[in-house]
């Protein structure tokens, strides 16, 4: 999966920075289980800084709650690898980065830490967009989008997997309404 | 390059993360040209979550500024690729974090945007580390360094390098006083 970094992930983030620099947008990243890898793909790209904001990586809670102001309640309430936990850290990061668009990944990539209802490989990822309507003078609204995956195989397996499908929802996202 | 998963790297974070957890200390990372790549390269490890806190991956400046608190008066004046900004990069990296120490990373890792005084390679490397005095009540205090290398090879090589290099940082911080 190491590939990641000459192969798919190459083409995959190649059609998303075109995507971005002719809407003239910046993507942002939130990362927790991934720990920086979607980060870390992006930043491979020459001229990445033309599309590329930043980076909040919160393996700790607290710096999901400090830094990308995720409520601790909601923390408290789904666990840190829930839909709603990661939605909070999207938006959060649109913030904190000052991005238009931003990916957030959470999940459990082993081999420790699985549960009957979470096991190991499970992953909730998001996206959010901020758009502005059509009409004169409507306001910016933000649109997001979450869904989790199990991946198969190993840590690095789970991570990199991972850090390919939130990309991938980033491009999905940019495709979409208000794109 | 790309072996830093695999081979040196987890040699050198095993080292680094044994010497944490033995002083229940936490580490941080604040990435400019790296991209998040130190901080994938510490999270790839099980368990990371015990030593790991994690990462602001400061691409733009404005997130030097706004997340780490660096004072736009010394990017201006030192550029983002100066010893002053890696320094305040690491700083504040502790208080963003909460971490007890910090390696930051600011470069040129090409293949454009070098200069006659900042070569492409050119990387600037800096840790923060939290220590308290031996003397009763004595208050907490901050050792930071600072040092600068050009890496050669390409984009890859020079982040690669500059990512193992600020980890090999954090073990001669932890190795030395207060550490």
């Amino acid at each position: 999966m190491l590939g990641a970094f000459s192969g798919e992930g190459v083409w995959l983030i190649g059609r998303i920075s075109e995507k971005l620099m002719m809407r003239k947008m910046f993507l942002g990243c939130a990362e927790s289980c991934t720990g920086g890898l979607a980060s870390a793909l992006c930043t491979n790209v020459p001229g990445s800084s033309r599309w590329f904001r930043g980076a909040v990586v919160a393996y700790d809670n607290a710096v999901k709650t400090r830094l990308l102001k995720v409520d601790e309640s909601l923390l408290a309430a789904n666990g840190a690898v829930s839909g709603p936990v990661v939605e909070a850290m999207a938006k959060g990061a649109l913030e904190a980065l000052d991005a238009h668009v931003t990916l957030a990944v959470s999940g459990i990539a082993g081999p420790d830490g699985g549960s009957p209802d979470k096991p190991v490989g499970t992953v909730w990822i998001a996206t959010a967009l901020r758009y502005t309507g059509r009409a004169p003078g409507e306001p910016q609204m933000v649109r997001t989008a979450a869904f989790s995956r199990v991946f198969p195989g190993d840590r690095n397996d789970v991570r990199f997997g991972a850090a390919l499908e939130a990309l991938g929802a980033v491009e999905a996202a940019l495709d979409g309404p208000g794109g």
